[in-house]
């Protein structure tokens, strides 16, 4: 079943929202795992996420009693989502005459810091796993879930329940962590855009961070910075399918002796451009924006800063936030703007949005040896008539944004430039 | 708020799942607390069922993955409601600028046995609900649900939350139990069927007890047996209206010096009977049938035996059950005809049954010293003529078994003759 790794290793699976997203398909899972459980393998363990749709309908529950609710409350709240799924799945799972243990966050001993909606784990016990263990049972844990030492709930945010199920893959020294989801892996662009994307068998988890970073959807960049800290092989795989050898690893040494120039092409279209103007000398300092930008908990991605050499003439300065925090990051502008001009010490500082952008980049860490890759990038777009508003390098990965409307465009003419050329 | 009760006494509410049953109303509950907490109720605790429609949601859930999931998996899956709902609460008291305190039942330490699906509460902690009040917080409990031992999640089984509530002021030496729901309070009989029905402003134990066994559907026995034994008064009140008048009280002593001769009549329609022939003599016994069917986990409800004075006449013996419960009743009793066939020693056992009943009650504590309440019964009946199949009565209750049809035409004559024409 996963090659050359013998059953009696420890294996964590992990199965997302839309793996048990009705309880039809959570018979499905509970299939796979006894048909695992029948060939031998019986040091599993079971990460469920909740049903989709029952997160967004919990959050929207709460915000509907109270906008301003707790994250304390909040957290209670939205953890039942989970509960269920892990409560169903054992059920189903006793219906396949494989005998499970459900186990919530709390009763696990998943520990995690104070902070409610986005608790970091630092312990998860692994006492009760070698119980249900050593009794044949298959233990069922709840994901995005966790406990403070207080006995209070918390929740791990975006990207929690993969996170979960890489953290128990590190607590129990698994073999791998599987991630069960609705795709069959890491592709080199989105296949919804590019059809001839190519399935990427295998991946460093650098390459798997950027594009997670980046815009791709499938793993969250939080687990797969967890997974490259301890070692532990990720594998995303599609749940709805039972061919083994569709399947993305991500790992610290991939078989290939020489690494492809790039591994994929990623689109992100959650990006809104902010452009400062009248910054510097006396006025608001680009340090002073970016820290209070940051107190706001607002992401800054791409920065351009482009600096006439007049001294007269006041700096200007362009950079990306999230759509959802444009509002935030303008206010926090105007707020530094009215102080600075209430001190009457420069130029009034002045912010100008734009949205309707997207962020398309070229990913891989072959890049490091291979030259040319921003050349061709650049020109391929350019090419296809597509015009770059800002560019960002760094190693392994070259990002420039454009109009969202180019988006998809850009995507096929990079896919052809380093795939299909070949 | 409650009369002379000074507000330094301690006060249990609950509130049920129709209180709780939309963001709005959940709102209502909360400013409805809120209000009582700036009137200077610092010491109240506050129990939770599910979101009304919750609770069958899930148990539909856990039926569809696997009709025999064990009750430990069903317990998990259906605690979940509760949860969700203590969150909200909590989340709407924030908004109404009261802090308060969730807790699920393992947070509190309610415990119980290990009976999933219907355990029994062993014991409450009372600390971290003081450790609240020290706090200025109100705490925010999860009805229904417990925990034992193992730190397993149980569920307490139907009437749950009242349960938990009850249990929980006695618990904390509450002044009493206020279990808020969708009417007033008990009436001399379901207003629905008897528009000119009374609200009874208190109750004994003793009677209330009664009507809750006898179809009354506001007050569960088991929430009314936990009461009498610890004599926790149980105030009953509508969430939906203010008036602190309107309510019905449950109490060891009632201020009237003369109990009324009939509190209330009840009509309960989960009536079948089952006639079992060719019992006894070398066949199978009376004790053996209703032991085997008590092993079943049924309730048998009113027994009517009709044995003739010839040795040579096999008995025969009629009695009730839930609906629910007369497939599982007839299966049992034909296992047993069988049995007795096979060892060949007597007549055959035969059942026959019969649906399409009801079940109409005339309770009250006078009963015992005023005489004549039976008469008047039957004579209501038969003048409105109804028939009726079999007659049950206990010292402060009569039940008189009649088809399902005369229902409602029953309670409004018997209304009548012990309410209306005094």
């Amino acid at each position: 079943m996963y090659g050359d790794i013998p059953n009696t290793s420890v294996v964590v699976q992990k199965y997302g929202g839309t793996s048990v997203g009705s309880p039809e398909r959570i018979r499905n899972v509970a299939a796979r795992v006894a048909r695992q459980y029948r060939a031998g393998w019986r040091r599993m363990a079971v990460v469920v996420s909740a049903m989709s749709g029952e997160t967004n309908r919990l959050v929207a529950l709460v915000r509907d009693v109270n906008p301003q609710a707790s994250a304390k409350n909040y957290d209670m709240a939205v953890a039942a989502g989970e509960q269920v799924a892990v409560a169903l799945l054992a059920a189903a799972l006793e219906g396949e005459g494989v005998a499970a243990e459900p186990f919530l966050a709390w009763q696990l001993g998943i520990v995690t810091d104070e902070a409610h909606a986005r608790a970091r784990i630092r312990s998860i016990r692994r006492d009760k796993v070698e119980a249900a263990w050593a009794q044949g049972r298959i233990p069922i844990v709840a994901g995005f879930q966790g406990m403070t030492e207080d006995m209070e709930i918390t929740t791990l945010g975006r990207g929690g329940s993969d996170t979960s199920a890489v953290a128990l893959g590190v607590a129990l020294d698994a073999a791998f962590c599987e991630i069960n989801t609705d795709v069959d892996g890491v592709y080199t662009c989105d296949p919804r855009i590019v059809p001839a994307a190519r399935l990427l068998e295998e991946m460093d988890y650098e390459v798997a961070l950027e594009m997670a970073s980046l815009g791709s959807k499938v793993l969250h960049p939080r687990c797969v910075e967890l997974g490259a800290k301890y070692k532990l092989p990720i594998v995303v795989r599609n749940t709805f399918t039972t061919d083994d050898h569709q399947r993305t690893r991500v790992m610290t040494q991939t078989t290939e002796i020489e690494s492809l120039a790039v591994s994929g092409v990623t689109l992100d279209k959650d990006v809104a451009r902010v452009t400062v103007s009248g910054l510097g000398s006396g006025s608001v300092g680009i340090s002073e924006l970016f820290s209070v930008i940051a107190q706001r908990g607002i992401n800054v991605d791409i920065i351009v800063h482009d600096k006439p050499g007049m001294k007269s003439e006041p700096g200007r300065l362009g950079f990306t936030v999230a759509k959802g925090d444009l509002s935030a990051t303008v206010e926090t502008i105007g707020q530094l703007a009215k102080k600075s001009a209430g001190s009457g010490t420069g130029a009034s500082v002045r912010a100008d949005t734009e949205s309707g952008l997207a962020k398309v980049s070229v990913v891989g860490v072959g890049m490091r040896s291979y030259a040319g890759v921003a050349g061709k990038t650049f020109a391929a777009l350019s090419d296809a008539g597509i015009q770059i508003h800002m560019i960002s390098t760094s190693e392994i990965k070259i990002s420039c944004v454009i109009a969202e409307t180019d988006g998809a465009k850009a995507c096929q003419v990079l896919h052809k430039a380093f795939f299909e050329n070949q």
